[in-house]
């Protein structure tokens, strides 16, 4: 690239523009789907249920311990696909640019974005990119549409969910929310964690193996008792979540307990909640912990039929107490999923 | 809604998030393929090849006349798909949205973006909203991905293109970039001049049904100009056009005429340039003059083999010269699509 920032020039359709995605978007994304001189593409799949999701990245600092923007897309879209019970297979990119912004940050977070979608087994078919004017853009906007297959008879959903079904979480919460608030070094907190952005892909198959699963949610927005609400919601059962069993880092409570944040309200970025059938939880359980992203697995809590006229999420607190997990109405760490 | 303004809250997964998922999207945008409880859609396609298409959109106004954003991004997204032979289906829609943005303007802006693709035949599935920071985000941005159904069979592209083909557009040229211009009052001009903006399939269409297209491509940023120069760059053909020909309104004249703009370099969103073999010209010709969007279809220009070691597009010029409509490397008038 011959220029070192972005300018309004850069989102024309001039040559400009080409240059950028010839030298910087195709460099890193090219694949024999991806047609840069196209707007669109084609494709062609596998048999099974065609599965679609869409997502907007924005998110500050852009790059975070664990990764950046980038990486936080591709692992974000493929875990929504992966709830679902499908395999991700291809991304459209829309990237919004703000006029001003640095021509190497764009190169490490495309980079980094190829990187993962190759290890993951996924890549971009199509993109599109928009120039902000500066002071209008914040840097940097990625919208990313996943599409997955899913193989025929998967039954996935609420309306799968059974009073006594056991709820498992894959791993430690919060470290997401956590890493994020760390890199922005407002609180005069340092420390070693990273952020658990990941894919969940292998997770989720294992458990669709195993035929033992109702329902899967990742705890982004909102974390764990975001997702407990809306299986509440969703199902019209009570959730009773046990302190004592949900893996949360000491790092985590101690910066939490310092700025009164709850870490089930933090996002996660790498995790998996699951509702299974009581009897195959166990082998659920083992199964997860066998992969490298489960070691931390474990048995949070269970499915009942509401007690109160309402159903709720409870929490059997540490020291033996019950508490309600409301849902949040608005969130002590914006931007940051 | 209780509230009147967008608050970083309705982008944080928390209640005030689901109020405006519940009473704004999904009352303009519902339909049995989107599950506002879930992050992603399962959808069912018919036989023949997918085809998918992503493009960001920002424009200032977000209201003009002839649409706005919402009417905008339908149109600009059904159009790289139509030109691409496919049969648009499936949006999904992610909102960056401002902190403070007006909710009732978000709505008006939801509900055209509903209205236009009902009565285009199409239907959102899935869709995300973030929220940005006050001050970061130039008001609303939309990413739209398309998803539609090519026919087999269907051979479209830069290498179907032959020498001695006849290239035609589909109604005046810079409508959408001047009418643009005249909504800012920035120049001290009034006009009752429109937005060209809506869907070109129907001209796709029977374009297709002719069986005598070998490219088309709809000229939005960098306008005619911008296409000519795709073509030969794709090609590596001549592209000659007749100025005389080539449809552009006397209002669209007068403004560009006064501003120093070339109105070939200004973007439509409504009309679509296609290169069709020469037997077949007059016949495309009329099937387009025949349809409502097609009434002022005129046939511009021909591919030529190459004479200069370099392909170049040419313009004949309405006085008699001749020369050459290089690429554009920047843009006068930035973010009008």
């Amino acid at each position: 690239m011959k220029d070192s920032h972005i300018s309004l020039a850069h989102g024309n359709g001039g040559s400009y523009m080409r240059e950028l995605i010839e030298t910087l978007f195709n460099r890193h994304l090219g694949n024999s789907n991806l047609d840069i001189n196209s707007d669109a593409a084609c494709i062609n799949l596998l048999p099974g249920e065609l599965v679609v999701t869409t997502d907007g990245f924005t998110v500050d600092p852009l790059e975070f311990p664990g990764g950046n923007i980038g990486t936080l897309a591709v692992h974000g879209t493929i875990n929504d696909l992966a709830v679902m019970g499908a395999y991700p297979k291809h991304f459209t990119l829309s990237v919004f640019v703000e006029e001003g912004f640095n021509i190497s940050v764009l190169d490490r977070i495309i980079e980094s974005f190829a990187l993962t979608a190759k290890e993951t087994g996924t890549t971009v078919i199509t993109g599109d990119t928009k120039v902000l004017r500066r002071g209008e853009g914040g840097g940097i906007y990625l919208s990313v549409t996943g599409i997955g297959i899913r193989p025929q008879g998967v039954q996935l959903g609420f309306n799968e969910v059974k009073p006594g079904d056991t709820i498992l979480v894959s791993g430690p919460v919060g470290d997401h929310g956590v890493a994020i608030m760390l890199a922005r070094e407002q609180f005069g907190f340092r420390g070693k964690l990273k952020s658990d952005a990941a894919s969940i892909q292998p997770l989720t198959e294992v458990l669709l193996e195993l035929a033992c699963v109702r329902f899967m949610r990742d705890p982004t927005r909102g974390g764990l008792a975001t997702v407990a609400n809306e299986i509440v919601r969703g199902t019209g059962f009570d959730v009773s979540l046990n302190e004592t069993n949900i893996p949360v880092r000491d790092s985590v409570y101690t910066v939490c307990d310092a700025l009164g944040y709850d870490p089930l309200y933090l996002a996660c970025e790498g995790r998996v909640v699951a509702v299974v059938s009581p009897e195959k939880a166990e082998k659920a359980l083992s199964c997860w912990q066998a992969l490298p992203s489960g070691k931390e697995a474990a048995i949070i809590g269970t499915i009942s039929q509401n007690r109160a006229p309402q159903p709720y999420v409870t929490l059997k607190t540490t020291l033996g107490g019950e508490r309600i997990l409301a849902e949040l109405s608005d969130d002590p760490l914006p931007r940051i999923c």
